[in-house]
């Protein structure tokens, strides 16, 4: 996601694995709608949707008279303004492979098998986004005959993504904060033989003899999720886990008891299996003087439960790569890069506080006639639903900072500055053909400055041209009228809000009558009076101002452009 | 499209081509709706969408007080199946540029610049499917140095889609029936300049000074087309046109005088220019002893004006390609080849029929004040709507012959004997994913057997069992019920009806409530009795029949496989 996006953005990138290749299995597989979103304004929406598997559907089982029995089933995701409204399943690897093939296509690879060994600052440098403040040594795991194992890299910035042991992380001592859960879980992925109805959808069980949960998967596969007594797997003087003590046959043997009365045949392979602890941590920063940063498994760790693990992780370098960008373009100060540890360690630890309430319900015990203290259904449900807009990754709201103004929220009460921008079909003006007002905002490493012009465009051609001829390079116009007005044309449209015939919009439904309409409406923005909604690279609104106030847009970009 | 559809279905095909090249500019481009839904079964549709231009409106301007004026703008597709309610846009080169990469997938390449020179079919082993009974002489116009000119190939069989001119059709002395028509027409591409309101929308122009077309496309370029005066570009001694009378300029000009008020300034380049007699012509047969056929513009020649042309010669193809796997593969015999030119001429028939009319309305005189005989916009809008069907390709319907048996129409009194299977989104029974049915129904050279099993299983799965032993190699068995009826479990879904898990669908809404559900009301099947629905390798619905008579289905199968 990192390199790509940077790539994406122009930026000369060098990418480095210690894995000599690209993961062939297992590993995490769940994408969330929001993550599809923002697969989608790279481009890579199409083949993630192709080659995955669609979970519409959660089902739960709790314990009945004999064995588990249905209790209930929900739509996965109840976050209403996804535009997707289902989860992707698909193994690590096919999803490593639609970035590794983006990425290809504009030149950039990645060098294997080679990990850091030395990283330097040079302080002299640091602060100059212009200088190559880092010293990288990177030590080729398996050099070519006759060449030199290690190679020494001039670096502007420095991206750890390495995972829950990071290297990078450690070479600074950053520290994770938090603790390891009791949590013990197995995991095991094979094309299942079986009689249980829910096998395609995601289920939840929670039996007398234990907790599981269902992820179906792409081609057949299906991933079992199962909770284990810490003691079956975990070496008792060192606290870890001990994989030796259990294999992917004895966990769905643990598995096979929660699911009577349904079976599972021994499947004829397993295709990935493993087990774990949870741990609940962050890293106490996210970077290292503006000029070395960590991201993903790096900075957070908790339970896969509620299959935020590899969005969490994607979603921080796409927060942060346009951020380079724009300082690496000269265009914005370094304190701009200050605003990714702010967003996205917050997110992290709001993570760690749902995961926390998530995993105790999770791994606490049905509630039953005999044991009162017991968890309901009811209660997991609720928690389900409530923090469906965070797990789907919908609801996740950036604070308040440099690019996130609050100020003027009332020009658009329902498009919430600090979220993502939700997904409304526009008709454009020249060829009424609809669009996907989200398809007008790329991940291009540009802001998308939205002029819902109300029923007029007189005045905005003086208002907005000083702000263009400033900004107007790291900015796209957007036009949207509310409607077509009596004697509507085109050709009036400033040229300002028209830089191509393209990029005029208006809030009208199709010719059927079955899609788009109700812009304004569902915004929450005035037919008359209009709004400037102004956003973000990565998708979120950074800001709302009246059609009147062209000065606002001009101190917002102020605040942090140079 | 023939060798695309042959190659998929595993026939070994080859394919050649008099140019040196693929077609770089210009030639037809437009795609009709049910054109881009076979595109859509050969797994081409998300490619042409995203090149192409998408057209939704169609503008209307007629002569008013100061010049053209604006009447009337209407959707440009109105059949209220058609799946894709727009037309799309593009040049023939993008368009051949999809098959030739689908084609190379599965290995086969256009050999080029190649001209069949003889071609005879040996009697003895004509009526054999099993044998080469066609010998082709091909000659290699740039053969490598020191390698022979010609080159023998022995065929099963042979299609001739080399065009109006077509070689193969003149050497079996098959005649063209139909006439000339007195309409000259220019066509110019270009990047225009204009004030012209409509310029991203199909329109129509009537003026006091002419009649033109405008039809966007693809990267901001627009075509024109220009009725002429035939005098300006015919040569009269030969009745030909003449190129060099009229340039693009020219055409440019002329066009210009229709567009007042509106103006075109001289654009930095034509992309492409032709002009051309509009002929109206079927070929006499379309088949030479059930071994040699023509397809395209060997067999039809027609305005463009109604923008079939393309489309009609793909469709050609797609509708003989998979009859001509079935006999190669030994399931049918020879005698499914004929219903190839039963359906294709009837239908290019009709089409001439209807270009008839068209092409008078489009040349015809506006109906003014002093000219009271000639055509008002109501006279041309009506018949611009009353064929929507017809050159949409939605409403096209196949007669009744060995593979379209009219008889049991009242079991789905919506899914029209003969006509495509119109859309319909339903859901998967065992993750609630929503599908849409076309999406299921692949051009991949096998029948489909929708069951729709109304409220109830039982008993289906005696009845279906015979026919699926017998036939089972050459259909697929789509099952849909009408409801997941009070205790429905997928397990309890007889084998026969449910060959996979993924293969079982209900007729209901999604989780949203805003995709799917009356599948059964909307095409007139009754909820409880049910219906079986065979549809054909290319999309169009074969014959229906009611549960209770599986003799019907054998009887059709019967009726030619073997």
């Amino acid at each position: 996601m990192c390199a790509n996006a940077l790539a994406k953005a122009g930026v000369n990138v060098r990418i480095v694995d210690q894995r000599a290749d690209k993961i062939p299995a297992g590993q995490a597989d769940g994408i969330q709608p929001r993550t599809i979103e923002v697969f989608q304004s790279y481009g890579l929406a199409d083949r993630l949707l192709k080659e995955g598997n669609h979970m519409h559907m959660a089902a739960f089982y709790n314990p009945g008279p004999n064995g588990i029995q249905l209790t209930d089933r929900v739509p996965d995701v109840t976050a209403p303004t996804a535009r997707y409204p289902f989860e992707v399943t698909l193994h690590q690897g096919a999803i490593e492979a639609m970035f590794l093939d983006s990425m290809k296509s504009m030149g950039v690879e990645v060098s294997r098998p080679i990990v850091p060994t030395e990283l330097s600052l040079n302080e002299d440098l640091v602060g100059d986004p212009e200088a190559y403040a880092a010293r990288v040594v990177l030590t080729h795991l398996d050099p070519p005959k006759g060449k030199s194992a290690t190679e020494i890299v001039h670096a502007k910035f420095v991206v750890g993504t390495d995972g829950a042991h990071s290297w990078v992380r450690k070479r600074f001592d950053i520290a994770m904060e938090g603790s390891q859960t009791e949590y013990v879980w197995g995991v095991v992925d094979m094309i299942p033989q079986t009689d249980f109805p829910d096998i395609r959808n995601k289920s939840v069980i929670h039996s007398e003899n234990g907790t599981c949960m269902v992820i179906p998967r792409e081609s057949d596969i299906v991933r079992l999720y199962i909770q284990l007594e810490g003691r079956d797997a975990v070496d008792a003087s060192s606290g870890r886990i001990d994989k030796a003590r259990m294999g992917p046959e004895k966990l769905l043997e643990v598995a096979s008891k929660s699911f009577h009365p349904y079976t599972f045949q021994k499947p004829e392979k397993f295709d990935w299996w493993t087990i774990y602890i949870i741990g609940q941590r962050v890293a106490s920063k996210y970077s290292v003087a503006d000029c070395v940063f960590i991201a993903g498994d790096a900075c957070h760790t908790h339970s896969p439960k509620a299959g935020q693990g590899m969005n969490a992780s994607m979603n921080d370098t796409h927060n942060l790569a346009w951020k380079l960008a724009f300082v690496l373009r000269g265009w914005a100060g370094l304190s701009l890069l200050k605003t990714y540890e702010l967003e996205r360690r917050n997110y992290a630890q709001d993570l760690i506080n749902f995961d926390v309430q998530w995993a105790h319900l999770f791994s606490g015990k049905h509630r039953t006639e005999l044991n009162q203290d017991g968890i309901s259904h009811e209660d997991f449900l609720k928690v389900f639903q409530t923090f469906g807009g965070f797990t789907s990754g919908i609801g996740i709201r950036y604070e308040e900072s440099a690019i996130v103004n609050y100020g003027a929220q009332p020009c658009a009460r329902n498009v919430l500055i600090g979220q993502r921008m939700p997904p409304q079909v526009l008709i454009r003006a020249a060829d009424f053909r609809p669009f996907e007002l989200q398809d007008l905002l790329p991940s291009n490493a540009l802001f998308k400055l939205l002029v819902f012009t109300g029923d007029s465009t007189e005045m905005l051609e003086a208002s907005l041209d000083p702000l263009i001829k400033k900004y107007g390079h790291a900015l796209q116009v957007i036009t949207i009228v509310s409607k077509r007005w009596p004697g509507f044309s085109l050709a009036d449209i400033p040229a300002v809000l028209r830089p191509h015939w393209s990029r005029v919009f208006c809030d009208e439904k199709d010719a059927r009558g079955t899609q788009g309409g109700d812009a304004y409406a569902t915004f929450g923005i005035d037919p008359i009076a209009g709004a400037f909604v102004s956003v973000r690279p990565d998708g979120y609104v950074g800001m709302l101002a009246p059609l009147g106030s062209p000065g606002a847009l001009a101190s917002y970009f102020d605040s942090f452009m140079q």
